[in-house]
């Protein structure tokens, strides 16, 4: 087990890997044990034929979340990678901010389960905050592979 | 029904419309009744922290290439949005170019059931193509709602 | 919308058609708008072969539970019908006493999305509940269809 | 690798330790490596509310075989266990005689993934059989777990 300092530098310093982060323009905004916050503002460019955000965009932030929550609780050296997941989409993805949070719901000795949420933000207005899309998903710790850690 | 000529600029007026596809470089390059091709080449801006395609983006073309396979079978005025989706990622995501095929498994009234298949090619040699990812997705048949059509 | 005591009423009877619940040996243990409970006695009849719960009984109670979640807050005469669930075994079956509770996370006109989850209890202790199973399901409200009431 | 014969009479052995398969009244009716049959034939006792077979029993035989292809793949000594499963339920399950076939996808050394359907038949006309599900399946490579083989 690491120190809390170094599970938001472990996190950190793998999403500033992920490039298509940057591409997207999402952020990581909140890491904890167990639990990470990715915040994502609307662009056009990320849009479907309805002008809402694209459903495959709502899951990149959410198996980024999901999985660095997962990775957070792993032991040092270990590397993460995404076994499966599943979406459902609640509501239109329409807003200016999105915010995807992953937590773990249970952490075993290979396998990782954690669960995910988007929430859509009209203005800035968190309390007008409404569930976009849920997430279910199952994350691999792995171990001595060369080119798979963090 | 409309006839296939119709189907296919149904699909690729509505595909024109989603701006995500343009900023990942995919490209609609099969259409028929209730099957449907997007091509991505491959990009370092759209990868995760180990290089790989990163499992959301996977996720972006397979949803697509399934809701336009469901759409493509639709009636005409009526639109499609995904409801949930599960996918599995069989391998990791290494490749010069990423086919994402979805088909239609039931149709019906109000929902329609796809699946989806990413392959990746190295060097254009489709010989040499591995299935990445799997997905089975619930579409939804929407009508008479302003602003959801195809 | 119909009173409390009529969402009970109209689950109870439903649930009382589920001759599979008789077979099990399920019962239901609460209903309140929303939310559903079912109970299931330990019987080595209902095993895998590791003498663990079987998943699949596992999901036919969370099954029910999340459907009857789902009627709760659909309208009169409206039936369930279960599209699809996704189901996350997070730990053996192993324990006396299996809860079951579905909750509605989202209800539309068309779909409601529910989420459930499996506690095992050994020997009556509450306090030491395990939860082994989390499911993710979408339930689709059926109006005029013969048969389909309920 | 163990022969076909062996193949067949491990999965056999660990088929007969599933109870609730007696207490359905399924039958393993056809093994081979990575591929798995298993039938059972409508009662009532399996039903719904409105008559058909139950999603939960569906699932039960669909993960019985979905498990058993991918036992059918691992090396001799270890055990499966379903991690996860995702269901969609195509059409009411309806028939005299349900098939069950499951099927290995993608076989690693930790993780096999298989997908499954249920096929429906009236009145033993095999050529009307209808597919009534599907599932997309994660099964975990079991070793070195105490009381976890086949």
């Amino acid at each position: 087990m690491t120190t809390d300092a170094n599970v938001t530098a472990r996190v950190r310093a793998s999403f500033e890997k992920q490039k298509i982060m940057r591409l997207l323009g999402a952020t990581l905004t909140d890491v904890q044990r167990g639990q990470v916050e990715i915040t994502l503002p609307f662009r056009e460019e990320l849009t479907q034929q309805h002008g809402f955000l694209h459903a495959g965009v709502v899951t990149t932030i959410l198996d980024s979340a999901c999985g660095y929550a997962a990775l957070s609780v792993m032991p040092e050296g270990a590397g993460v990678l995404s076994i499966e997941f599943k979406v459902n989409l609640l509501a239109p993805a329409k807003g200016n901010t999105f915010m995807a949070r992953g937590r773990v719901v249970r952490a075993g000795r290979t396998i990782v389960v954690c669960s995910g949420e988007v929430v859509a933000l009209q203005n800035g207005k968190p309390e007008e905050g409404e569930s976009v899309a849920t997430m279910l998903a199952t994350m691999l710790v792995v171990q001595d592979r060369p080119g798979i850690t963090d």
